[in-house]
């Protein structure tokens, strides 16, 4: 079968591999729709390593991937042959202690599609644990089902923060991450969610979604803008989604007394930690790493009517562009927000 | 000025009470404008108490308000007269110590519009402390203002449920405070709420609402159905808002293992608790009283677009016609869910 | 080997049963060396089953176990033969939704030593998974280790009552799970526990122990006794571990505002719920099934100097005797806080 | 009366002040016994400001304050003449949203004993709000009543920890605000605090505590040890108590996967926040601001039997030494964990 190989940093190539064999007792085997090329994919391809990943074999690429169920193992019930389908991307250690404490997600040992040496799903079939693999509604396209691997990002920040109903929230960084942060954030309970970015084309990516304020951040500040708006005391929980160091130099002052600031992007180095103005409001600093339990409640949050994540598929090619698609998810155009490819006619042939 | 006033049980009257005086330091004056009838109002009329809290003078009745600020005392900074305002009708004692530990809700000293001895809100003015007003948006009508009290003890117990994102939850009882709490649950998190009555007219009050699925309690059981959607899992919270004692006979193998029933309607006598079943499940219990806190929030949360509070004021009269109105409201007809009062033929003359 | 065996309802009997294999991957085998006697077992024995779960073959007894690990399978790493270990008695499927979310213990699939049809660890030797068995530091006792099951009860009550620093707790009742939960919140963040029983010999069992206090319930009310020490406010977490019903009657305001009631004892039959009590405080009511991820913490906690387990062990007999002990254990004398069997005369021999 | 006064940086003496007038309704007048010299009184001797707080006039020094009631104001029940007291020096504005809201520490109104502009309690008599006056247990001294304002401080950071029962923590720094976390965070629920300082006098300030373990920093490394002791698994929570912005740079992979660091001690620039180390872990970071509704529970506490804080009172001096012991203060031995001032002789004579 086809897959999308990265044969080593910088060279891409799509490959015959084999398929892979029946299902064993509690899996499933899928047929690949659609994958979604996410940062972490490009990264891999342009510099062959993140932090302490490095590849030193060829590996598929692609986490964030839908497809159709066709046929399951032993002891498998809450799935079938022909239902559409999505899936969680890592694999933990069940017994691990951080698996038995609900935390599976940050177990050392978890396999994670298309992190080194594992590969990924950017390939025809692949076999995945049932209790890994979510049924999507009828109201969810396979697109919609590829992006629900970011949206749970997002999830899992919404979830940390602990948002009580109402709260006012902020985001940092209209990127694809910030964006699914920001829609979770809203419908997980803030009443509205202020998102700020200094490119006006990516805050143009939100425009006219009810309950999500751009704010140009060359223009004004996130923290005195909420202030404005809140009589002063600012939002309750802030998600650093952009990644970049220099935000943390002025982020402090953001949060309101007693609020959150959500650790969502990840800077290549360590950053500015300015105690002091944490303290005197007693802000709470969470980290997010990837999601636990929360892929079951982004589909079914995703499902809603007043979601529609299918609008930040920017574009979808078919797997034969794999490499000028990879080619063009390097140059980093701000908004490509989520380039897709899919197996579709392959299915459909 | 004209207040309704409940003279003793059975009896009200419309009459001539001293207006108030000046407003002292960190107080408003306001021109009320719309006032909601609530059951709590209906059953002082109708029996001259609830609980410990007994008639024993005459007292103008109402706590669901709202109003526009004619003018402010000293130190008050965020209203300005002519403000659109709700008002939050428990004045709690500040330096108790529930007050200290933020849940000024349960501070025996609180003063509630409407509870004996202390009048109610059911007059051409009042005066109130700034810091329990609230600045009505433009999207939020009088009517909604008024509404913003009910709303807010489905607010106090969506947040009490401590909801994750994408939560399924369950209701049951589709009265002004079961529909209520189903709105704030659904945008304060959850992902659908099931809302349960017997009664099929009062489900039709929710029909065509995204994300509410009405779950005729005569013809299928609640927590049968929610497993069925869920995988067998169930609604990780369930709200109890009927205030009928026997729904605790069916109630506890309803919410998922690990989930939380939220007591939110309050039934006249002791009910059934199922340890054993809350047990094997490990469920947690939170119970309601009023609200703290949240408020603001609710207004917020209201103001958004994907809540409409204003289709379930079943009906508005001018004050007038106020004697009529708590004769309807105590003949208890199922869809009325909400009857206003409104001085707006007063404030215009 | 030898075992102790539940033929029928009524009738144990010390049979040879064969030897369990070879530990395999992820599993020690253990030669035990201390088995306490629970309730449960001794129910088991009365009256063959304990709500749905019915004995319906011949089963082993016991679940308070402690022993030395004779031989380690593979991929086992903290554990070596010769070391000293007490037992987790439930073995969840670690893959189950309950044991994904961290919460294992309601995962319906357990096998739990001693609950039909699964035999528990009154043997000579049991073959037990590896990330269930504890090492015993060397200030605890065999005695201590086969206690620790009881104590992380106490322990999950502790855990779930969410103690802050120098909160005041109050137990009801004082048998061994009412004083494994006084010590469990003393030692877990609480500044002082009542606790509460109608007989003065079980309250005696705890005297001189710093920190608890004795309150017998037949001469002073426990809710008005807390009130009166604490300027009115009431104790912050109440247990209930009697397991009575009637211990419900007058509960519901024991706990201070915002407090929480934490159900631990099991009574036969639904109870009353004085939901208006409940409400106008606010409470929180958790529920507590067996015990998750606290058995190291019970280790670790009943290891300090504060802590002395082993004095609440009132006998130790060897496992020759065991019919006798049961029968002794099913007349319930009130300061038999814990019988203990021992095989250590088997091991020495 | 006689009171300490900071007349400018580097200067104190010894004044005649007016006595403070008859205590108003809700207050106590207090005859002071005993006064702790806190680093932030030392700070503004040695200095004239901390960040913004600025000295622009004589201010009376002291926040660490134990006394005896002299006299009540109208409506104060729960304290009388004799008795025996300490004081939470911070007064917020009840009315305030952070006071409403439960978290009065953080009200930027908050009038706080020896911050610029209010005086402290180094004087003969105060006059103090009543709920925030704590009456002595007899088993605590004037002297441990007087280490009731730091030991809050290591409170505030147990309870924001959430330390459940059992958890293993380490605080970094054994000064005055190190040891009192410790202590805290030990009685608060951790069954063992591991403590690092580079200097060994210091950690042999806390020999022979059972429960508190010595690291020393110079010789060993703080996560590694604790690793070791748990399995490979680190302390559930962290608290960061020197306050030295260099610890920063280590102490990221301290904390155990899904723990807890607390920021205690207040670094004087931004530190080093090492956001991948902390998200691979999913550490949430909690930061304190003095305390709020610790007081009652830190007296509680420390009444027990298990707790002597009294053994930290490096040495106490007559009020007439007050200028000395400033000095003395300013030269910081790493071994004075606390110099007391008292007027106990005034009293006498």
């Amino acid at each position: 079968m086809r897959a999308v190989v990265l044969q080593e940093p910088g060279r891409i190539t799509i490959e015959d591999v084999p398929r892979p064999g029946k299902p064993g007792s509690g899996e499933v085997r899928i047929a690949m729709h659609t994958v979604g090329i996410c940062g972490s994919d490009v990264h891999y391809f342009t510099h062959g390593a993140i932090g302490d990943f490095v590849l030193e074999a060829p590996m598929v690429l692609g986490h964030e991937g839908s497809g159709t169920v066709i046929s399951v193992g032993e002891g498998v019930e809450h799935l079938a042959p022909g239902d559409r389908v999505c899936m969680e991307p890592g694999i933990p250690d069940a017994r691990s202690r951080a698996a038995r404490e609900g935390m599976y997600n940050v177990d050392p040992a978890v396999r994670f599609w298309a992190t080194p040496p594992y590969d990924g799903c950017l390939a025809e079939e692949v076999v995945h644990p049932a209790e890994y693999t979510y049924a999507l509604p009828d109201s969810l396209s396979f697109a919609e089902g590829a992006l629900i691997e970011p949206f749970a990002v997002g999830m899992q920040a919404a979830t940390k923060a602990r948002l009580r109903p109402g709260d006012i929230a902020a985001v940092v960084g209209c990127g694809t991450i910030g964006i699914m942060t920001a829609i979770a954030a809203l419908n997980g309970g803030a009443s509205r969610v202020y998102v700020s970015d200094l490119a006006p084309e990516k805050l143009a990516l939100i425009d006219g979604i009810s309950g999500l304020i751009p704010v140009n951040a060359s223009r004004e500040d996130l923290g005195e803008r909420v202030r404005q708006d809140t009589g002063g005391w600012g939002p309750q929980a802030v998600f650093e989604a952009s990644g970049a160091a220099g935000s943390y130099e002025s982020i402090w002052d953001v949060p309101a007394p007693g609020g959150v600031l959500v650790v969502v992007g990840m800077p290549a180095r360590p950053v500015s930690f300015d105690t002091t103005k944490a303290q005197v409001r007693e802000l709470r600093i969470e980290t997010v790493f990837r999601y636990a339990n929360v892929y079951q409640k982004a589909v079914d949050l995703a499902a809603g009517e007043g979601v529609d994540l299918g609008r930040f598929v920017t574009q979808t090619f078919p797997v034969s562009d794999a490499v000028a698609v990879f080619e063009r998810g390097a140059q980093g155009r701000p908004t490509d927000i989520k380039l897709q490819l899919t197996f579709a006619d392959v299915a459909a042939g």
